[in-house]
């Protein structure tokens, strides 16, 4: 006869291995400002003063998200990539280092960003190097024989680091599962609440290696599970694709605390047009994506800035449902993607709409679909979570139920209103999107 | 013994076929505006008041190119495209007739257009129906019987036509030498100068059939040799790689009263980015290609517009020369393209110069090549051509020749000097170009 002491003993002892991440972070999506797709690992900060990875760069931006007011419509993360650390380890203690002459002071960093009421990411790499080849957290890609997980968190922990992005380069992604999730592990023994965010899932993805989903959801915060992105409308779509694909998936295991990570905002920077930006942001806000730019704040453009700084958009982002919103209709180069948000009445939602225009040649055009056909397959797809199955059977019966339709590019104007058997007519662009919410009366 | 006099007179029967067309037309790139890429087949005019195919339409952008001052930086044609016909010719006589609610009267649109110092093009097609599905000029396509080319030539002339396209959607790319050139003819023998716009080449581009050039360079003011441009950054490129790939074949056929056309410019419209319109311009200018807009000039952007409008770019394209620039060096995803263009010292030429950076990712960065190595590079392959090849034993021999070099993005503001063996940095953004002018001194 087992002893249920032993079980409570036991239980205890693999706790720390078992239970979802609880560091209480990212109850809605994480939104800042990270290095890596503009300033990618340029270290040369002789040729390029003001636009290499170094302290003064996320000091600059700090103050940019500050100033403009990014930092007051949630984008507080200065997230550090690559390229940060010396290229080896301290040779007696085996600690990781910031290249002196660039990073003259961690804690001072963080310091500075933490006074601007910010907060401060870093990165390192489940594999024995980074992808920039500098020191990562293993030593071998076998086991865990004398990684270095404890003793890194408590650096980044005396560094006052508040988020850590686990890079997957050099990584044994057949070994991921087992390989990566201590690290997080090690983080929350510091005491110090650290944002995870981990790329295990899209190294996986590349080797057509399966992903445990739910292991993932238990413990990260974020993670990636596609490809980087690149400054390119080719990117941005290759990026919707996959998500289209894998929406089924991404829907249940996204939400308040644990989040998919699309990759990073190229609003601003130089392969996008303006309604490419405008697309493109619609899009990473209908999914309740992390909002992570990737840009020079110092030179963006008015438009650009101004799109990122949309507050409509950033609420339906921030919607504390947290849910993924979904394709629902497709026809021709045209998709529909729809997102069920806050506020409900009589316990049925409102909705985050958007009709994404795929074509490449031509004018703008106007769109018209029938709003019960969005809602209905939108619910039809929620009601695979038994969370949301009952809007399936609750929300859709009456016919004249009344929607405030506001057009959400345009600061939120009124357009009109619309009844649940009325149709949703949009005039979008090439290569472009409208977002419109609809308030449920 | 054959006698002179029998010689004589079949040269002259034969003459029209045989000779160069002779309209004295396009001695530099034709430039201009077009309806397809951002107007299409839109004959909703009820829906799109002021965006269908109709004469307003094209009214209004007339006025607009002489309001903003496009029309005297060079863009005198206004070009219809496809639909603008009756579905179906007159029962009776055979005639084309422009669709009665759009166009009420061509002659007076001509008239228009006229009165504002532009020029009035229209469009056909070398078979039986045009793509959209109005009438060809051609009632058969395995040859010329019952063909429409001598009345429809007559009745645009009547409506003081300038310029006609010769579109190629149902026509028989295999006798496509045979069926098309008589148009030219035909238009030509009204008496009225007519550019020549001929499509052909790039049908037998698509089924991969030979094209006879010589023919072409003869018979036609400009012609496309590549699919259609889209809205795209993609598009833009993959035009960019046929021209590259091309290149020799195109130095050899292009020149004044005769020219490859890489499509319209798709600038001021929804899928490209600043960096990349600049792109798209430096090249089409580099390569005196044609520069037919289509965008809505009412609605344009600043920077849009005044990229369209640089009258430093716009001289490199109309360089009397009339050289194809080509692309001489290639490192990474850094494309460098170079023409001569005047002024010319000691009968040696100055230059255009164009780095084109093709990357999706990270910052503007410093590329440098040496100087000698792009002059001596264009050069080689100009020495193909009898008429330029001295240049390269004349042009390349003085290491101490000096060039004053210009920003033509930025008003031609000077940079500085540069001699022959110097290094040519400028930097350059992700899919951008930057493009200069070196002045031989």
């Amino acid at each position: 006869m087992i002893k249920w002491s032993l079980i409570a003993c036991c239980l205890a002892q693999l706790l720390p291995q078992l239970v979802a991440l609880d560091n209480g972070l990212a109850l809605t999506p994480p939104m800042g400002w990270l290095a890596w797709e503009r300033y990618v690992c340029e270290t040369d900060c002789n040729k390029y003063p003001n636009e290499c990875i170094d302290q003064g760069l996320f000091e600059s931006m700090a103050e940019q998200l500050v100033a403009d007011g990014y930092a007051q419509l949630g984008y507080q993360y200065v997230n550090i990539d690559d390229c940060w650390s010396k290229r080896e380890r301290e040779p007696t203690t085996g600690q990781l280092s910031p290249d002196p002459a660039r990073f003259p002071s961690m804690r001072a960093l963080a310091d500075k960003i933490h006074s601007l009421g910010l907060k401060l990411g870093i990165y390192g790499d489940c594999g024995t190097r980074t992808c920039q080849n500098f020191p990562g957290q293993l030593e071998s890609n076998e086991n865990l024989t004398g990684n270095h997980f404890e003793s890194d968190a408590q650096t980044f922990a005396e560094w006052q680091i508040d988020s850590f992005k686990f890079d997957g380069c050099y990584m044994n992604a057949n070994k991921a599962s087992q390989l990566c999730p201590p690290m997080g592990v090690a983080l929350n023994k510091t005491g110090r609440a650290m944002l995870f965010s981990c790329s295990w899932p899209a190294y996986e993805n590349d080797l057509h290696l399966p992903t445990n989903w739910t292991l993932v959801e238990e413990r990260c915060n974020l993670w990636r599970a596609f490809g980087d992105i690149e400054d390119s409308w080719q990117s941005v779509l290759e990026t919707i694709d996959w998500f289209v694909r894998k929406q089924d998936i991404i829907l249940a295991h996204h939400g308040p605390g644990h989040w998919f990570d699309a990759d990073q905002l190229v609003i601003g920077d130089f392969g996008l047009s303006r309604d490419q930006e405008r697309a493109h942001m619609a899009i990473w806000c209908v999914w309740a994506s992390p909002l992570y730019m990737s840009n020079d704040l110092r030179k963006i453009n008015k438009e650009s800035s101004r799109l990122l700084r949309n507050k409509w958009l950033i609420e339906v982002n921030q919607d504390p449902m947290g849910i993924f919103g979904l394709m629902v209709l497709q026809a021709g180069q045209l998709q529909v993607f729809a997102k069920p948000v806050g506020p409900l009445r009589n316990s049925c939602p409102s909705y985050a709409i958007v009709y994404l225009d795929r074509r490449t040649l031509g004018n703008g055009k106007f769109v018209s679909f029938p709003l019960i056909k969005i809602i209905e397959r939108l619910h039809a797809k929620l009601s695979a979570l038994p969370k949301w199955a009952s809007w399936y059977s609750d929300c859709l019966q009456d016919n004249s139920t009344v929607f405030n339709v506001n057009d959400l590019f345009n600061d939120n104007s009124k357009i009109g209103q619309l009844k649940l058997n009325g149709q949703l007519e949009l005039r979008v662009d090439p290569s472009g999107a409208q977002m419109v919410k609809l308030t449920r009366l």
